[in-house]
């Protein structure tokens, strides 16, 4: 099957923190196996593509399975409702595809090694322990 | 130097969200050989212990350097201005400590891999590629 990978973030009024999500898309996208025929991005709020969009956009370009993934920090209502809610709608549109939701970032096993890397990146010049 | 780690996040009316953000210091405090005597979490705004408070409560403790960790996903005005302006003001209260901000969560260079990870996990039995 051909499959994507859609990133969702909430989407920002300041468009350099959209700008944020592209990227990261794009980086993902360029990881030598990363397991997907392509990776975009998509926004829940604000910014565009709208994840209906989004999926949309990833059937045009030939996708048989969707993984939806909320880049996201926190289990809230915009995790456990209103994305499962804009793919339950794309879902019905798209009865032929497979569109799956995954783990949203926060509940990442990593994370506690990811924060500990980043607190090791300090700006300033002046680090001692 | 005594050394602990601020983890701050943004803060959420929703305890729940809070609660992860306390879980996830103590899971960070948990990692062996993490580099720092404590680390302990601290909101921007909403929740509490508040960052100054988080500073205040690092320093009674002992702490004598305190790395101060955006646990946030774009760098917006959160990361840029307001906790900068936290640290500067609890610096000038507290001359004898060294306390720097570290780079925030979105701008780890394992995003990307994380993001990957996560994906992988799928919350329904029915996987296939």
């Amino acid at each position: 099957l051909i499959k994507y990978l859609l990133l969702i973030a909430h989407g920002s009024r300041r468009q350099g923190a959209n700008d944020e999500i592209i990227r990261l898309a794009e980086s993902i996208a360029g990881h030598a196996d990363n397991g997907y025929d392509g990776v975009l991005p998509a926004f829940l709020e604000i910014a565009e593509p709208s994840i209906s969009e989004g999926i949309k956009r990833c059937v045009e370009l030939g996708a048989e399975h969707i993984v939806v993934m909320p880049y996201f920090l926190a289990a809230g209502n915009h995790v456990y409702k209103d994305i499962p809610g804009e793919i339950a709608c794309a879902q019905a549109g798209a009865p032929e595809v497979k569109i799956e939701m995954s783990q949203y970032l926060g509940a990442s096993e990593a994370m506690a090694s990811l924060v500990l890397d980043c607190s090791r990146r300090v700006d300033q010049a002046s680090t001692s322990s």
